[in-house]
Formats: structure tokens, C-alpha cells, sequence
């Protein structure tokens, strides 16, 4: 048994030597190129700012809810982990203790895509040599403590070092966008660029949440949203706004895509109880499916790429919610349906061609059955890689296997990393990297395409699609 | 990089040398085997009128939706490939203009079984030895047109050099037969059958198309259709005439595999407001799940194999259907339930040896789940082989795994090549026989079967299943 | 064509000799290891009698439902299996005749996991170095009736040959456990435990049957069970005596995992309604669905492990169960929802590190959109292994591909034989640990993790997970 952490050259390749040769040969090719984000969670303050993340427990455990989710799953508290609590109430401190916990469970990550991207960052981004564990635990967390000192651990020196040309993050409607305009007023020459994404003003209408929002996005613009008219002007004026910083594309977090056009007296009934704190929860699905429509016809309007990530039960787990907050791991996937649901949409909007509809999946059986026949069909459609549990070496290649043979692979849009654990960006982009180049060399070793065909594609399903698609 | 398009011997054979091997001695004892295409949309007039296909175009882009949905999906309208409009407004004239954009965009087609069956089709049918693309658009189209005009290359000859054995149609249930008619009047011996379709007389009753259908079934056998146990009779005639034409099976389509028995008051009141035009919808989901199950009961008697192809939302673009019709590419799948559905008609006739019922599939999911359970245990329920988007080699392939280790390889019926791409039949049995040799290779290679075994079950997958359950 | 029955060395693991390598080494680490058997049907009579059994056809063939499932399948009567009438009307008799009919029809099992638990029994178990056909029938026969009546082969002598560490059965609410105290007052000292599954008192309380039930579970409890107070108390004394007789889980079945806790005063009122024959099927589906939440307290306060076993739809095939009674092979599966069903039980008592919660499944399609979510946030679930059905090659692969990087290894709980077949038990767990190991060889082979690493997972699987997981 060696404690030694090496990372294979060959790694995720198919063993087959035919395989793994032109999968190594592809890669090759690819494996340089820079880096598109086009959609994510890192923070812009952090490159706005640019100050050093503070420790390893702070930049590589305590945000990462794919990190302590699985910690959680064995009996490990949220507390002993120093996940912070909502109403203050004490967690762990010791950022060395809760490290050590970490590494003492280590091995929960074995076959995940998280070992997977840790191990990758430890080595690649901070020079780790050895297996993280419980011996190695306090050495590991000097040395990455050490680097993060330095300079060239800076937010923007990591950033420049991960050769990203471009990165995407992802903002509120009613977001000020200041770290933005620092970072474009800043002599850094990056581009990174806001999206627009309205879930707190579009979703959930019958809340108190949604009122206050909706008064936090009146205040923005600086006018009253008594109307429903008031409030489309509202967002078109913040897309705008997001498009003159940058933007190219939004984002629709919803439960169902359910799609449906409301008649301009129903639409302004429905808007007039949710001010009143008198919508239901009925209100709230049917002005989402109306605002869906909406969203898509401002995309044909302003050009910005519409994303919809559907199919996920936010905040599953009440307990650790109310406790801890959003996004803590309680995020469930639920069946989801898109055939039915995207109807009213696709019929008003699918065949304009400046339309860009970027599908995402949390639910594997809709891949061949309908998100393929979709993009496969629509100009407007397209599908988004593989999401949330999915950026997996097993997800990335059922994706391409369930949906390669219905739509092609120009009716995909590359990768996206959509993390918020900013050190993890290369080992993300290089293991989808390394998947498509060996589903590619899969393809040739069975004479289904021919190696310069599988050339062409890999560098597109690497960079070429993601860089048009979202128009970065 | 080179133009020379080369159809690999070993082509979709898994690269590890023990189960290519096998694969490819599996496939050469089947190869050559004749050609059962049990269900599929073949033209009896092109076999009855023996006319020479017009030209490339025509014979390959403008009647295949597989080609141009996918065209259409990347922004290519419609009309530039030449696909008729219904008010005859005017598309594309030139068939060479068309033939190059399909040419320019044929990379849309890698990875896909669409691009697969085309290679094929112009290496073996036509003997092209070249790539099509951009700057080959034009030589092939030459060297097809030229083939076309020669006599080897009529319907007739074409049927016989692909070795067919036996092929049957989809006909509707008031069709006249006519062309079969003529096949079996002429003095070429050709085995060339229809089926019983008749969804345009079961499904949509509270439509007034359904009513049109109606009377057109009515004149087709000149007695007025104005009870339900006429309209019972009018279809038991018409499966008689079917039958003494040669057909061996029946067809369904049905958005969901429903099946209720009415009463014979509920069913009776039902007709009677759907010949008034004032039939609900309801009505009509209910009619068709009666029907199922009336449609059951005739084959018993009949001994019609049964077909159901549930599953797909036909026309789901709109504005596709109204500008040019059916059949355009717009049929897009959604999630089936079966174990609920089929109760009713599996615990009625599903014990009954004498009738043959077998299913087909849109959705996947479906495949370990129900179908296989099903199939493993009702006498009567055959699985058919992977349909539309599934003939492919993932979905093949998927479909073996899947549905194998619960319902065996016995309860499976062969291949349906499904098409109205004549020319691309030989390119789709070679296909499916190529994946099950490599699937029964695997078994082999892990030593789950034996290499007879593989022998013997490759040409019942190939060719006897399909004989034995469609009785052909 | 040769007739020998070889079971290969290396059957079951990939033909890619870089894994195949590896499996193999993993394998022969783990082949030995003892049998932990955590959920299972046999009959505690058999070991509490010690009576041998009476010959192959009555081992082997009438009580397997997945063997008569298939030759029913294609149309061979369950009479002429011998399958008991519930009328007593007669059936085959004749046991050599069935045996040569099942005999004839071997090769419907090709490709299937009871085909190879069956050759795995016949070489290993009973020493046959010949494949079962129609020509070796009455000599394998006669072998295997031989040895029946042989001390060795003593349902006793078997278990220890077996190295049965220890095994659960599965037991009604009411049940007396003679055999298991019969069992525990012997000189033999084997660890064969109870499992209280108490769904006939749990399930279906708007059926006559279930009032039966009621009354007998008071009889056994020498009190009458009047009020739903009673009723819990009498479960949690049954749930006693069965932790008294070794017991250390309880099992559920159910058609969906719906829970929802009614109030003290509606679940009353319902289960009046329910001893007055007077509930309703709704009343059933929420009694059920508050019931396990009630177990899921009891299981927190008496520590058994909690199993529900989902996604059934028992007796579909009416006419079967009408005859042949329950589980002849027509149970079929139904689409299963965890992520809305389990949400109020998870809210409760997901994060009680007291509470192990082992979810089946016969849907995979939830394995990577719930179930791997789920186990991978909430302390209480565990995933159980791949269940009826899917304890296969394919089905135990496409498990750990679909949950592993979602939930990770240690969230999963080893394996489950879940047979009434006791003497397929060392082949379905041979099988499992093949799977395991080549899985595992597949992840070293891809340097996803290492080769030291996989040793400790593949001990996991094979035996430590199930013993912890269940506390045995």
C-alpha cells in the first residue's frame, strides 16, 4: 500500500488499447485549449477584490456542499464541519480539527467525481504528492496553507494560471453587478461576465420572499412595480443593464418546465394577487409557465441565450435548511417531463431561429426519450451537458451515449463547470475533456466515425461549442 | 485526412479482440441470411408500378424525416430541402441545390445511425467510394442519378438483390390494396404483405376527421356505419380481406397503451355522440382503450398478430404540421406506463397462447422496468425490437441489456426495420444484425453463453424470431 | 457442440485483460469470505426439521417463481410444472416429467441470471459436469435425487457447506416463530433470525383480509386490538418478542413509499372505519403511508433496521392468482417516486443518525435521480442492493454505475440474496461478488481509484457493509 498521489496519465480512459490510444491521442489535442465558463457559481468579488482565500477548510470544504453532503450522509454533523448556522448559533472553529475530519473520511469519495476533482486539484493546483488521509492530513493543509499565502494564489493569478477565457457567473435580476464594475474598471483584462438570473422575481409568487423582492427590485430600477407591465419593463431594463456589463445568456431555475400563455387579463389578475399577498400556490406555477414564455420572447428580442435548469427540489431537507441555509445539499432531483411541459413554448418559439434554448437534465430517462427528439428537431433547442451529479465520468458518457444518436452532437453546448468551488475549474473541464475524448475514440475503434472526424469533434465538444452557443 | 469513405469489415464490433472475434464470427453466419421485415412503410406502389426513382433527392432527402429533421433542428428551413408544403406553396426546385446543402451539413449526421444507414446505402447499393461532403456533393449525385435511370436498379430488381423474403406494409383499415393487389397479379413472385392499421377509424372519435374516416370505411364496404356493432363488423370484414391479401398482423398507435372495457350500453352511447360530432375528448381516450381490447379479442379469432406502438406525441410542432403535413419530423416522444395500462387487456386475453400481442417502446425506462417483467411472464406479450431512435447501436444495444436477463431472448421477436427508406433496409438489418452478434460476443467472452449457444440464438435474432412471430 | 457444464474461471468478468486481471485478483480476496444473508425467504422449517428434500423438481422447479415464470411466458401451462392448484384440482404429478419438460425448455434461460444461479447450483452444489437438455434430463435427475437423500445434503449440512455466517428470514407480524425457537433450542448453533414484516396487518385495511389479520395479530397478542392505541402496542410488543428471537430488521412492501403523518384524531377515525369494514381504498393508502412513519419511530427507539421494498403491483395477472395463489411470477413492476413520497418520514427522521432506512427499488430510473441524492444527504437511508430482477450482471453493474458517484460505496449496504431458493444462495452471492469485484477492476483499470483501495472496497461489499448495515 502506497500513500503516493499520482495522477495517471491514461486516467478515465477505456483500458482497450485501441481505445486508449486514440483517446490519449485526442486529448492531447484538446487538452491545452482555454478554458469556457459559460455558466457557474463563482463569486465575483473574489476577482474583484482579488484578496487570498483564507485556508484550505475555507476554500476546499466549508462551501462546497458536494464535499460535505457526502460527510453528512455518514452521521457527521454540519456543526463539526464549521458549516455556519443561520441565526449564529456556535460551529466548529478549528479549521485544522474540522480538516482533519475531512481527511479522516476521505475515502467516502472513492468513485466520486468529487475524489475525482479534489485529488486533481491537489495535485495540479497546489503540488500534493501524497494521499490525503489521516496521517497526511495536518501536511497537506500546511502546504496548500503556505501557497495560499503567496501571490500567485491570488484570485486573478489562479484565474490567469487556469487559462480561462471566459467565465460566466450568475446573478440575481435585482444584483448591483459592483464587482463586476470593479473588476472591468480594473487594469485586469478578464472576461468575466454577469447572468441574469430572475428566480426570486419569476418564482413562488404567493410568498412573502417574492414581495420583498419584488420591492428590492422596484428600489433598483427606482419605480414603483404596481403592474404586471411595470414589472416586464422592470426586467427588461435589468437585462439591459446585465447585457451592457457583459451578459450573453440567463438562467430559469423551476421545479417543472411547464410552459403556458396567459391572457393579458389573467396574467394582470394573477400579478395584482400576488402584490397582495393573495396569490396561491396555483397562481405561482401558472405565472412561472407564463413568464417561461415571456423569458423566451425578451431572448428573441435582446438575444440573450435562455437557460432552464429544471427538475430539482430545493431544500428537501427543512431541518438543515432552516439550520444551515440554501444549498446545503438537501436539493433533491424529482422526475421531470418536457414533451408536454415545453408545448406552449416550442409551438410559440422553437422555430425562430434566433432562439437559443439551453435544455439541463437532472433526470437521465428524459435524455433519449425527450431532450434529444427535442434538440433533435427545434432550431432552437439544444442540450446542456450533463448537470449536478451528472458531471461524473459514468453521467458525462450515459449523456453522450443516450443522446448522441437522436441529436447529434452539434445540438450540444460543450461543457459547463457551473461550481462555485473556484479551484476545482480545471479538474473539471479536463475530466469532461478526458470523457468525450474517449466516447470519440470509443467511436472509432468501432469504425463509427473515423479519428480526423473524432479530431474535429473533440476540439468542438471542448471548446468550439460552448464559445458559439453562448456567444462568448 | 482522407475522403475515401471504407465500411470497415469489423464496423460496431466492441475493440477488444476476444469479443470481436466472436462478433465477427457470429455475424458471418448470419450475413447473408434472407431479409424478414415484418413491419415497416415501404410503398406498394413502387413494387406495383415498378417506376424508377426519380433522382438522389428524392430518393433519399426529401421523403426521409430522419434526414431532414435533423437538417431542420440546426436552423435549415423546410422549404430549402425541397419538403412539400399542404397549400402547395412554392419549396426548393432544384434537386442538386438540395443534394449540396444535405452534402455540406452531412456532419450533422456523425455518431448517428442516420449517418450510419447513408454510408451504407452508398457504398453497397451504389457503390460510392467517397465521402459526401462539400466537394463531393456533386460526383455522387451524378453517380446515383445514373444508377437510378438503369433497370438494376427499379424497385423490383432492388427488392431482389436485397433479398427480401418477406415484407409487409402498414395500410389503413379502408385501403383498397390496390398495388398489392397488382403485386400479386404480376408475374413477379415477391412476398409483399399489408397490415391491418386502422388508429384513423379507433383514435380521435370526437374528431371530424374521424367522421370522414368513418364513411370512408362505410363506402370501402358499402354499408352505412351508423351502429357500433356495424362499425364491429365493418372492421372484422375488413381484417378478412387484409387476411385473404396475405397480412399477418395489425397495428396500433396510441399516445398511452390505456385499456378499459365499456359496457356494451356505455360503449354503444359513446359511438352514437361521436358520429353527432359531439363526442369529448374523454370519449375518445376511452373508445381507444375499448378498442384495444376489441382489437384483442379479433385476433384471437383471427390470429392477426397485434401491434401497439405507443408512446410519441405526434406533431408536436404545430407550425410544421400546418405548412407541411404529417410524418415531418415533429413526433416527439413521452414517458409510457404499460403495467397499469395493459391490465385490463392482459388479465382478459394475456393467458390466451392464442394471441400473439407485442409491444413496442418510445420510452427506455420502460424496458427493465415493465416490458421485460411483462413479457417474462404473460404467454401472450412479445417485446418488439428497439423502435425509432432506438435502431440504432446504443439503443440496440441498451435494449439487449435491459430487457434480457429478465425476458430472455425468446420473448423478443427479431428486427423491424421500420422505414420508408427503401434503399436503406440491407444498411438497417446489417446493422441490427451486427449489434446483436456483438452483444451475444460479450455474453461469450464472459462466459455467460457458450459459443453454440451464441451460434443458435444469433440466427434466431437474425431471422426466425421475425419468421415465427409474424407467422410469415 | 459440446454437452460439459463448465462454470469458467473468469466468468462474469470483462475480457479486457487489464481488468480481468484485476477482478480476478480482487475476487479470490473476497471468494471465501463467510455469507452474511440480511433479507431472504427461506423456510426456517426446513432448518428447524431437518428433513432432506424430496427431489429435484421439489427443489428446484415448483417453488421458484422465476423459473415457472418463464416457461409460462411461452405458453407452457403452470399444471404441467405442477404448480398446486388453491382448489386442489390436479396438476402434473409426475416429477421426472416435469423435470424433463423444464429440462427441454432450458434454453429460454440463456442470458438470464437464473440460468446461471441454476448452472452455478447444478456443478457446484450437486457436482453435474453436464449441461441440462433434453437428452441429459433423467441422468441429472437421478444424480441430484441421489444425493437429496443423503446426510450431506440435509437442509443442516447444506447451510454449513454453504459458510452461512448468518441469515434473516422474513416473517409475518403474527408469526409464532416455532421454527426459529425450535432452531434456537437445537444443539445447532447457526444464526438464523427473524425479520418482522408485518404488511398484512399494515397494508390494505379496507379489505376483509385485513380485519382477519387484525384478529389474529390479537390472539397471538391475547389481546383484542379495539383501538389504534392497541393496535401500536401490539406491534411494538410483536416487534419485541421478534428482537427477543434475534431480529434486528423489519420489512415493508409497498406500492409506492408514500408517507404522510395523519393527526391523532383522523388516523382513530380511520381505523374505526377500518374494523367496521367500512375504509375505503383512500383510507388504505394513507393508513399506510402514516404507518411508515410509525415504524420509522419504532425502528428509532428499538434500533431494527427499517426496509421498504417499493414499486410492485402484486397479482397482476388475476387469473394465476386466482389458481395458483401469490407469488407465481405475476408480480410487475410500477414507476416508483422517492424524492415527494419520502419527504415528510425524511423530515421526521432522516436526520436521526438512529435510524438506518434501506431503500429497494425496481425503478432504475430513480437509482441516479433519487435514491443515490438521498443516500448521499440523509444520514438514515441506505441503499439496498440491486433487488428482483436486477441481481443479475447487467442490473447489479448498472447499479454502482448509476449510484456510486452520486452516493459513493459506503452509503450501499453489500448484498441480499432475497431467495426462497436456499440452494441458489452460493451462486447468487458468488455472482454478486463477481460483479463487485469486475466493477471494481473497471475503476482500477481507469485509475479511478487504486488497486489497494478497491481491495478494502470489495471486502466492503462482499461482507462488511451487510453485517454493520444490519447489525448482524
Amino acid at each position: 500500500m502506497t500513500d503516493k498521489l499520482i495522477l495517471n496519465e491514461d486516467r478515465f480512459f477505456d483500458s482497450d488499447p485501441k481505445i486508449r490510444k486514440v483517446a490519449r491521442e485526442l486529448y492531447e489535442g484538446i487538452r491545452d485549449l482555454p478554458i469556457i465558463s459559460p455558466h457557474g457559481h463563482t463569486d465575483p468579488r473574489w476577482f474583484a477584490e482579488n484578496q487570498p482565500f483564507p485556508d484550505p477548510t475555507e476554500l476546499i470544504v466549508i462551501p462546497d456542499h458536494y464535499v460535505f453532503r457526502m460527510l453528512y450522509s455518514r452521521g457527521i454533523s454540519l456543526e463539526s464541519l464549521g458549516i455556519p448556522t443561520v441565526d449564529g448559533s456556535p460551529v466548529e472553529q478549528d479549521h485544522r480539527k474540522i480538516w482533519q475530519l475531512f481527511a479522516d473520511n476521505f475515502h467516502l469519495f472513492l468513485g466520486t467525481p468529487t475524489g475525482i476533482w479534489l485529488n486533481h486539484e491537489f495535485f495540479t493546483v497546489f503540488g500534493i504528492d501524497e494521499r490525503l488521509n489521516s496521517k497526511s492530513a495536518q501536511r497537506i493543509y500546511d502546504r496548500i496553507q503556505e501557497q495560499l499565502q503567496s501571490p500567485d494564489f491570488l484570485p486573478r493569478a489562479m484565474f490567469d494560471r487556469f487559462d480561462i477565457e471566459a467565465i460566466s457567473t450568475t446573478d440575481a435580476a435585482a444584483d448591483s453587478l459592483e464587482h463586476h464594475e470593479m473588476i472591468r474598471e480594473s487594469d485586469w483584462k478578464a472576461k468575466i461576465v454577469p447572468s441574469f438570473r430572475p428566480d426570486k422575481v419569476v418564482n413562488h409568487i404567493h410568498t412573502e420572499t417574492w414581495r420583498c423582492e419584488i420591492e428590492h427590485l422596484g428600489r433598483v430600477g427606482a419605480r414603483d412595480i404596481g403592474s404586471y407591465v411595470a414589472y416586464i419593463q422592470a426586467l427588461e431594463r435589468r437585462r439591459e443593464f446585465f447585457k451592457s456589463m457583459g451578459a450573453t445568456s440567463t438562467d430559469h431555475a423551476v421545479l417543472e418546465p411547464y410552459t403556458h400563455e396567459m391572457t393579458s387579463g389573467e396574467v394582470n389578475a394573477v400579478f395584482q394577487r400576488a402584490l397582495k399577498g393573495k396569490a396561491s400556490e396555483e397562481d405561482a406555477v401558472r405565472f412561472t409557465a407564463h413568464m417561461l414564455m415571456e423569458l423566451a420572447r425578451m431572448s428573441i428580442e435582446d438575444g440573450l441565450v435562455m437557460q432552464i435548469h429544471p427538475g430539482s427540489y430545493r431544500n428537501h431537507n427543512e431541518l438543515v435548511m432552516k439550520k444551515f441555509g440554501l444549498d446545503k445539499g438537501g436539493d433533491i432531483p424529482v422526475r421531470t417531463e418536457y414533451t408536454f411541459n415545453l408545448h406552449a413554448l416550442l409551438n410559440r418559439y422553437g422555430n425562430d431561429p434566433r432562439l437559443t434554448l439551453v435544455l439541463f437534465n437532472l433526470d437521465e430517462s428524459t435524455n433519449s426519450r425527450e431532450l434529444a427528439p427535442l434538440a433533435g428537431h427545434y432550431p432552437a433547442v439544444k442540450l446542456g451537458p450533463p448537470w449536478w451529479f451528472f458531471d461524473s465520468v459514468e453521467g458525462m458518457t450515459r449523456f453522450r451515449q443516450t443522446v448522441t444518436e437522436t441529436a447529434g452532437f452539434y445540438n450540444t453546448v460543450g461543457f459547463n463547470d457551473d461550481t462555485r468551488a473556484f479551484a476545482s475549474i480545471p479538474a473539471r473541464h479536463d475530466l469532461s475533456r478526458r470523457v468525450d475524448s474517449n466516447f470519440l475514440a470509443g467511436l472509432v475503434a468501432r469504425h463509427i466515425i473515423d479519428l480526423d472526424e473524432a479530431r474535429g469533434l473533440s476540439r468542438a465538444l471542448a471548446y468550439d461549442l460552448a464559445k458559439e452557443t453562448y456567444k462568448l
